[in-house]
């Protein structure tokens, strides 16, 4: 069994107090920046600046050496050129400081001299203080008042979903992109060169932390394979674990090399590693957070099977194909289920036999009600995707440009809502961007509050079938080889 | 060689008159539709109304039957319900029309009494007049004045592409959503049950068409397969076909037997037909846009190796993932051009080796200039992506929400459009949707007047590195695939 890290690092997320070494006022310098960045978030414990030039720094108290500090601090974060860094952390560790961020870059990413610093620093983390870094941007936590950089301006709310990175500019892209999926993160640490705090420790605190129900990660080399894998495995028994693995190719892991120095690995193994572990592979950011979305929003998924409701019989036919080539399967309804259907759907343009074709991409209403009612009564499946429905009314193309947002609120969006309260089986849709230019960014605009409003009900909102399917398909993957994992033991 | 279809389809794209037939002043009614969409896009030709309950319609000449309007009519629409469709056709042969296009419902989609109307329908196009669908949304063609079902809202401005379609609902929002892409169309052809023009027919006419030089589709199943494929390989030596085919899954395929009653064949021998002829298979509309806008924009590619310039490492490593993955190479750049980038780029955070990382994603102009200079001299590359950068100024999350558009649009936006015009290579942008939230809409706005502007000038921008790759790797796979057959002939 993994130790108990919740304890260990209450103050890498929860610190009562922190010191920024290499603080300053100045914005452009990066100590000026981070600073800015905590105070601009709100971090509501004490927070103290180190810098041996400056007597006062934006009203903080402010030392020219941590050892200078006359209270207890529980963290650290250091942004001074590399080659103070080692000096730094054996005074942070002498201070009783429990653990420290090292943003700085400079180390085993930039040749030997980094690699010495970088050593001389693990052997002081030995000594009993915990280092996350070097060359990252930090720990992101809302409910202890953290940010990353430059995180200023992330949610100030906490939600289910983890993300650790072993890149800086995902760190801060991934949360930046997810408000658009109303994805909250209970922590974000970006972890750079993991000279001490590594994946496997991460996972290991992560599948402790009672915040967190959805483990996401980008990752371009591991430290321990072996117990990187067997962590996985029991991680992902009681949490997805949803993966996005840079350098699986031959391209890519030239570029790993260069980027963390990092040993990338081969692709084959790694595909075993995902087939054995049950974790999730996703391959961008956008699989990174549909995935995600799917987990946060959808009871666990029971088999491949989906109801496609569509407007049209093109969109059907496409929705179809997307969803078979991403592993799901839409199959033909038995004929009872199409005859009730029949009865309901319009006779030219319709269709009943999965995908149920409403024979517009805007029907009204009660038919789109009974096709629900009837399908999710009768319709042997795992799931129900509506797929482009009420686009027209945000496209504002065909309509009346007056016939907007409040319009589409009506009742089209209640009975999804209804339907999923009633019933409880997974409902999903697919919302795609159908004003595209630059003079129909208020349909854009119509278009997020729409989704907004689907995903505050929790029915996950997609931009294509395509990532929908891709979406599901990992999602009921994780769950068909967790079970297999857990029977055979 | 295939007839010349440039004067016999003549009244189809550029009727010098036309008349409504089941015309309206009601908007409600399909006719009145398809009447006030003509007139509302504009069409410049003499306008005819046919309705024998109504003598006057949104002042138009308006007679009872078409054989009461005393001036000759080149062409004409028809929105009646089906069962009086022949016997209308007959009339417009009688009064010597050339081309008419059946927008109503309800022929061999629907069953028995609809094959046999067709059937007739079919017998009256074989005297001498040429038919367009049934069950169909009709032709647009800005030079010609026409729009199709419901396209009153989409541009008058002509452009480069075709776009054939078996779907009423893509044929509407292929060109809807296209305007994001800067992509304009010469001929659109909702072409519904193919009784008498099909897919082969407007192939040949869009390969002869001078207006045309991209040709792209949407088919379910095509009539006859030897002649669909034979004409693909011919056309496909001069003009790029890229095709979305329907119903390659089975339950893609049991969803077009719904829809179309077409057969949707099989997997296999759609590959080899792509394979063989030169065509271009995409999976999605997204995929089907993405690859026209590359041959829009981009001469002939000749290989696939790509620079990738990059802003941060973890994005460096995934881009050389994503364009690998898609089937492009993304080179180890030789020791000599190393020594010269490493010259350039940051030394800690930056990397010389391809991807070429300028260490953040807002680099100095001057410093991105060298780069581009650098790479576009001395790099043995087909092409240069510039992934991701700049992005920072438009999320406005970091930045300081005054530095907006006027800001974007400086040095960086020059250094790319001057590096193009200097070199003459194929240079790709990236410039994903990064602020996502409702109330950041502001700043998609301004990316996507970034966006515009780069089209403007020539420079293809794709939303994500994945869809970028995908596309380019679609456009060098065509002009291998046609150096391949030209020389094997």
């Amino acid at each position: 069994m993994p130790r108990d890290r919740l304890e260990e690092f209450a103050a890498i997320f929860y610190p009562k107090s922190h010191v920024v070494i290499g603080a300053s006022a100045n914005v452009r310098k990066f100590g000026g920046r981070f600073l800015g960045a905590l105070r601009s978030f709100g971090y509501q414990g004490k927070l103290y600046a180190v810098n041996p030039q400056e007597s006062q720094i934006l009203g903080l108290e402010t030392y020219a050496r941590v050892g200078d500090i006359p209270q207890p601090v529980d963290s650290a974060s250091v942004a001074v050129p590399a080659r103070f860094v080692p000096g730094i952390v054996a005074e942070c560790l002498a201070k009783g400081i429990k653990a420290v961020q090292i943003l700085s870059a400079g180390f085993s990413e930039v040749g030997e001299e980094g690699e010495r610093l970088e050593r001389e620093v693990v052997k002081t983390a030995a000594k009993g203080i915990r280092v996350i870094g070097p060359n990252c941007f930090g720990v992101y936590c809302p409910a202890g008042g953290l940010t990353i950089l430059p995180g200023e301006r992330l949610s100030k709310e906490s939600g289910p979903v983890a993300f650790i990175s072993q890149s800086g500019g995902y760190a801060i892209r991934v949360p930046r992109r997810a408000g658009g999926w109303g994805i909250r993160f209970s922590k974000i640490v970006s972890y750079g060169n993991a000279c001490d705090v590594n994946e496997c420790d991460l996972l290991e605190y992560l599948a402790q932390d009672p915040e967190t129900k959805v483990i996401t990660g980008y990752i371009e080399g591991v430290k321990d394979g072996p117990r990187f894998f067997k962590l996985l495995q029991e991680v992902c028994q009681t949490k997805p674990v949803i993966l996005w693995k840079g350098g699986l190719t031959p391209g890519g892991a030239r570029a790993v090399y260069s980027h963390t120095a990092s040993l990338a690995g081969e692709e084959a193994i790694w595909d075993a590693v995902f087939e054995q572990s049950g974790a999730i592979m996703v391959n961008s950011i956008e699989e990174l957070l549909d995935t995600t979305l799917a987990f946060v929003h959808l009871p666990p998924l029971r088999g491949r099977s989906v109801c496609v409701i569509s407007g049209g019989g093109g969109i059907g036919v496409t929705a179809a194909d997307a969803c078979e080539r991403a592993g799901l399967s839409v199959p033909l309804f038995p004929a009872e289920l199409q005859s009730k259907l029949k009865s309901i759907v319009p006779p030219a343009g319709g269709s009943a036999r999965n995908p149920v074709d409403v024979g517009s991409p805007f029907p009204p209403p009660a038919m789109l009600g009974a096709v629900m009612e009837t399908v999710l009564t009768d319709g042997d499946v795992d799931m129900v995707i509506v797929d482009e429905l009420e686009l027209a009314r945000l496209s504002g193309i065909t309509l009346d440009r007056t016939e907007r947002f409040a319009g589409s609120q009506g009742e089209p969006a209640q009975i999804l809502i209804e339907a999923k309260m009633r019933f409880g089986k997974p409902i999903i849709m697919v919302l795609p961007v159908e004003a595209t230019e630059s003079d129909a960014i208020e349909f854009e605009g119509a278009r997020r509050k729409l989704r907004d409003y689907y995903l505050e009900q929790g029915i996950p909102v997609f931009l294509t079938l395509g990532r929908a399917a891709r979406a599901l398909a990992n999602c009921v993957g994780y769950y068909q080889r967790r079970n297999a994992i857990s029977s055979s033991k």
